[in-house]
């Protein structure tokens, strides 16, 4: 079912009706659930959005077939002639390589292999394409526009079924040798699995309080106490019934606080970054925010890291892909004069 | 006693009388144990090195003293004049800020708190003078004319009596927002002790694979079997003995090169830097290297990182003190045009 999903009020969806200027771009978050598309002027201003489902239509091929459909209805929507885009760039939750557009590897989706994506974006839509890991993308997002405004040096944490950062230094984004930085799933901590991780599979730190991992916590800290529907909570409901003082629950927040406490102390020895912001459905459960930030506090030597939740939320990535593909229609025109 | 300690067929050595160019720099290295002073050209040739002991002249004013002497000793052996020095730089052995020259804390040197390095060298010497900390120096070294030459994504770590990293990334070296930056001595993984740093304290890695902390593992699995003699083993020689077949040494060394491979996983999920270049009097012992290879290769998700031993040993940081001196010097004439 395609439609826009997104609310009226939203302040990016104000210039619903503003009509282009000298060209727009696309930003596309290919989500394991959910795929986004939106539709930007030059000043990066959202004037569409547009999403559907990803659950049942996972290949390479449906997708574009999909996002074809999102692009034709924004530039409808926004009386925008297709002449008019510039660039397109897009987000997948796997490793990616931005610099040859291709996704190694995604555990969603069916596992893509090896997709050239890049190409296949520039193929559908007939404009330059480019892509990106989607937590490094909601780091550029959270960078231009969010939480992390201006900052050069801080880490976006996503915490959702996986765990990866978006890492920021010196003003620059940080993608690692074989494009990996961030992949902080993979950490161990005190409390996690000393055992090495097999191809595929979830790392320490992900298995602990990753979506699932928490899940697991959960039906053990129950022991078979509560009802099914009490044992089909979401990680956040968990932590929500924690703050309301159920003791079960309350065991698997501390745990969890405890355990990503650790996770963001190393990340700070190592970059001594100023600001860790929180996204992805786990990470921006305020009770775990706040008891996170209550053990931090104890381990404020050499020093101690602020830590906020995400201002964009989910549209992090989108407005992410949306800086990303005005880049790259800037360094077009740049490389055209 | 001041003598020149390094070896004369040191490739580094070669140019002793070599008349000057347009300019020399100064490079300075305040260690715990040793102060070394190096007298390079503006090609970087190092002309004469010059070291003392400062066991027991710690503080700031006997170590500028000594500078005094070293820097005097050196521009005599060289037939250099005074006035063709363009710029110094030292390295101190902790926290220190490259913008102020101020060091922070040192927990040698008999804790320096707040000194300002750069003015005091600045008024010593009349040259312009920069600062920065100790292990980024020597990365700093390492990345110009070491193990690290020409790679803009490595972490030098550094393993003495403290643990630390100097970090590029993005060919940047990374300092972070409070100078701290690769304070990764802090770092918690599973085997440290979870308990929160007192100011001052060693962090929970250092604890236990910094040079104390192997000398407190061996007398523990020792536990009175060996001689007094046995028992005052440096880290080093301990992983020798493992080598040789002891067995208690052996348990040493496997413990130690676990925590080690934890650290340096964990970095390396954070960064996904290529390279890991040892450091230090443990950092440099070749059976770490090779008991640590052996565990990491176990942990190849995502990525293996390369662990390598430091080409530039015990110079790493005064080479590095030289490449800031020709930096600095080389703003300031670009400035001046």
């Amino acid at each position: 079912m395609a439609k826009n999903k997104f609310a009226p009020h939203h302040p990016r969806n104000r210039a619903l009706t503003k009509p282009h200027g000298a060209g727009h771009v696309i930003g596309i978050d290919i989500g394991a659930t959910n795929l986004r598309v939106a539709l930007a002027d030059t000043k990066g201003e959202v004037l569409a959005k547009w999403s559907t489902s990803t659950k049942r239509t996972s290949s390479p091929k449906m997708v574009m077939q999909q996002i074809r459909t999102g692009v034709n209805h924004l530039l409808q929507q926004a009386c925008v002639p297709r002449s008019s885009l510039l660039a397109v760039a897009a987000g997948a939750p796997g490793i990616t390589d931005s610099e040859t557009g291709i996704v190694f590897a995604t555990s969603f989706l069916k596992g893509w292999k090896n997709v050239r994506l890049a190409d296949l974006l520039k193929s559908a839509l007939d404009v330059p394409a480019v892509v990106e890991n989607d937590v490094k993308l909601a780091a550029i997002g959270e960078h231009w526009m969010g939480s992390a405004r201006g900052n050069g040096n801080f880490v976006f944490l996503a915490i959702g079924t996986g765990i990866a950062a978006g890492i920021f230094v010196n003003g620059q984004l940080v993608r690692g040798k074989n494009c990996a930085a961030g992949e902080v799933g993979y950490m161990v901590v005190p409390g996690t699995s000393e055992a090495p991780i097999k191809r595929g599979m979830p790392g320490s730190l992900e298995s602990v309080i990753g979506g699932d991992g928490i899940g697991t916590q959960w039906l053990r800290a129950c022991n078979g106490k509560y009802n099914s529907q009490a044992q089909d909570l979401t990680a956040s409901e968990i932590f929500e019934h924690a703050a309301f003082g159920d003791r079960f629950a309350k065991t698997v927040l501390d745990h969890s606080a405890r355990i990503l406490a650790y996770a963001v102390y190393n990340i700070s020895v190592v970059l001594n970054t100023s600001l860790f912001v929180l996204g992805g459905g786990v990470g921006m459960s305020a009770p775990l925010l706040h008891a996170t930030r209550k053990i931090l506090k104890q381990y404020d030597e050499p020093v101690l890291p602020k830590l906020i939740t995400s201002r964009l939320g989910q549209d992090a990535q989108l407005i992410g892909a949306i800086r990303l593909a005005l880049d790259e229609a800037e360094s077009r025109a740049n490389s055209q004069r």
